[in-house]
């Protein structure tokens, strides 16, 4: 039989009743005549309450440890989804990470996953069981010890089950009913897009568009897995939700499919910097070290010498990066005149494949924020992606202008 | 190094600073220079929010499923101490049943262990670990699902690994210091024990003294596991507590060791039944499959072909077995005239090795019982215990009278 892969996200499973109502939408896919993988997650809240007993019990914790403890939210649920399962008289049984196997790396609490031998579940579906409820987020390592995929693992398990069984889709569930055009709540005119290619999806999602997981996008691109994203809270169609899949499979679309942004930025400058060899590798390097994410680079062009490095990095990353630059400066390793941080500006961005072939793109973005007076800071640029910092305050009007421009409420 | 098995009960890793006070008294063994395995419960509450889970989700549940969703709780605490004693600088690691593994049947929910190969945690110890914090209470089956061993496991997996590992000692950490001559809220002369025996403390824990899981009792007695009870709650001395340990061991004993009793019993008799080969089989067959634990037996002589067949039961079993009796009484497996239940009984007890080496002491509690006017119902004696059913109201009348007469306030 055909198999289906569903994952149920914390909020669909955070009371028994919605367990049930989960477990009645995998009745659904039952009766069509799939075998079904369920992918779990812990009851919303459980979670976040095993990482503070843990951080409140040690600060530079055990990440071996710190896997044992967090992993057991999904273990409760995936029992109880399989026993609901049951109660409706579908056979059913649940596995944890270890029973499957789901074998990861030994990077604890962001373990990558290996392999996922399908023998031990397709054993059971052969013998007439209908759905194998899986604990998500969790696996072990080649020593036998419990690991966790980080948080948001759950989407990766999921569409790592449907690679190893060869799945016909994996449908994620969860409490939005789709993929936008941009965040509803900053722009009303924001459409619920049906497909969207693996591409533009990886760059919303590291965009800040929190839908899914990125590395669950990333292998889903590799394997070919076909992905839906859809609401566990309302009834479903077969076409709910946004389909996540390979560009081919998308007839037409619009040249840009989204505007994405994300709020909490901040600009750093290393003002008259030495210019030499190796100084863009002496600074980035030290902020790597620091714990610094850097998005976006800009080097002025250099005079007598002396240059001025920019970048971008999220707000709450700016005391490190100062701290990562007055210790690389002391070391001598870099000099500068002076260090200015902005950390009011935030990042917009327009995605969409249709910009490989349509040129124009950039500018008509330009000329759109340009007409609302709004000054572009720092702009980076890939194939399908064109993203400027702004001033935070017209980050609104700008998501507005852009949505507007490339008529994103309608439809290709 | 001699290995101690030390084993923490719900409410004594309740919160984060309770495993943190359980944690200390871990450390002072291990400065003694005892490798420790340490055997945890669920935080207390965890377990029975867990069962309720299941049984909201389904009546007749899979056993396996409420395995693997109740054992969880365990997995918490194991990871959590483990960390804690970490923080103290103590080498330490976490083990869930199936990574030990602790091999058992698979009677889900009420396993038992087979074998505990000590191959794993005697690697790391020799490695320079010191202490194995394992989850109690689970186990993995032969087809490697997760399973139970019942409420308060625990300390059966305590006894287990103090057996596999051939402990010097396993320490039972609970919330009260030790076993008592009987109840302190019953009879305020009530006396903490040093020492008791196996046989005793059986008696004692059948009889609803509940320091001690049952099983744990005779898994040590059959192993010769010395086992000390005591309270988490206090500093601790080298000899607190109560040491249950081979009669042997015990020099000086009192003639009674204690006086237990149960409060929630019942009486029931059927009058009349037809006295033939195999009536007390068919009656008593019919309560076991009934799910009736009958614990007192009396059948009355017969007369002119019948007799009355009276037991005694545990007060909620009541309806139970009337169903039971009805139903085989329909069935014409049995007959008699009238059913009568009495639920308004309690059991007292008086329990002591040294009973069979000296008479008199029935005589003596019959005396004690008689001078206080207080009628006995049903008796039953064991080599080492006689127990009666009174009527309810007399109940911390009886208990005192016989902690007094047999002079259990004193030391022998």
């Amino acid at each position: 039989m055909p198999v289906l892969v569903m994952k149920f996200g914390g909020t669909s499973v955070a009371t028994l009743d919605r367990i049930r109502r989960a477990a009645k939408r995998v009745g659904v896919e039952v009766a069509k005549g799939y075998d079904v993988i369920v992918i779990v997650s812990a009851m919303s809240g459980k979670t976040n309450e095993l990482v503070g007993w843990v951080g409140e019990t040690s600060a530079l914790y055990d990440a071996r440890e710190y896997d044992s403890v967090v992993s057991s939210g999904e273990n409760v649920t995936a029992g109880l989804m399989a026993l609901t399962l049951q109660e409706m008289d579908i056979p059913a049984r649940s596995w944890q990470g270890w029973q499957v196997p789901v074998q990861t790396t030994a990077a604890h609490s962001s373990a990558r996953i290996e392999d996922i031998p399908p023998e031990n579940i397709n054993a059971k579906f052969a013998d007439g069981m209908r759905v194998a409820v899986v604990a998500g987020f969790q696996g072990v390592s080649p020593e036998g010890r419990i690991t966790t995929l980080g948080r948001g693992g759950s989407d990766t398990t999921a569409v790592a089950f449907a690679a190893a069984f060869d799945a016909e889709r994996c449908d994620i569930y969860t409490d939005v009913d789709g993929v936008y055009t941009t965040d509803p709540r900053v722009s009303p005119k924001a459409r619920k897009l049906d497909k969207i290619s693996f591409e533009e999806m990886l760059e919303l999602a590291s965009l800040g568009a929190k839908v899914l997981q990125t590395r669950s996008v990333e292998l889903a691109m590799r394997y070919k897995v076909k992905l839906r994203v859809l609401s566990s809270f309302e009834e479903q169609s077969d076409d709910a939700g946004t389909l996540v899949c390979d560009e081919e499979e998308i007839m037409e679309s619009n040249v840009v499919a989204g505007v994405a942004f994300s709020r909490d930025e901040a600009k750093m400058t290393l003002v008259s910097v030495a210019d030499r060899p190796g100084i863009a590798a002496a600074i980035f390097g030290a902020l790597s070290e620091g714990g610094v994410n850097v998005d976006m680079i800009v080097q002025n062009i250099s005079e007598e010498g002396r240059t001025d490095m920019t970048w971008s990095c999220p707000v709450d990353q700016v005391a490190r990066a100062e701290k990562a630059m007055e210790e690389a400066k002391a070391s001598g390793a870099i000099n500068f005149a002076e260090m200015i941080a902005d950390t009011d500006v935030a990042k917009v961005s327009v995605v969409g494949i249709g910009m490989r072939s349509h040129t124009g793109v950039a500018a008509k973005m330009f000329d759109v924020l340009s007409a609302e007076s709004i000054n572009i800071q720092v702009i980076t640029t890939s194939e399908i992606k064109i993203s400027v910092l702004i001033n935070r305050k017209y980050m609104e009007l700008a998501v507005q202008a852009l949505h507007d421009a490339f008529e994103l409420d309608k439809a290709a």
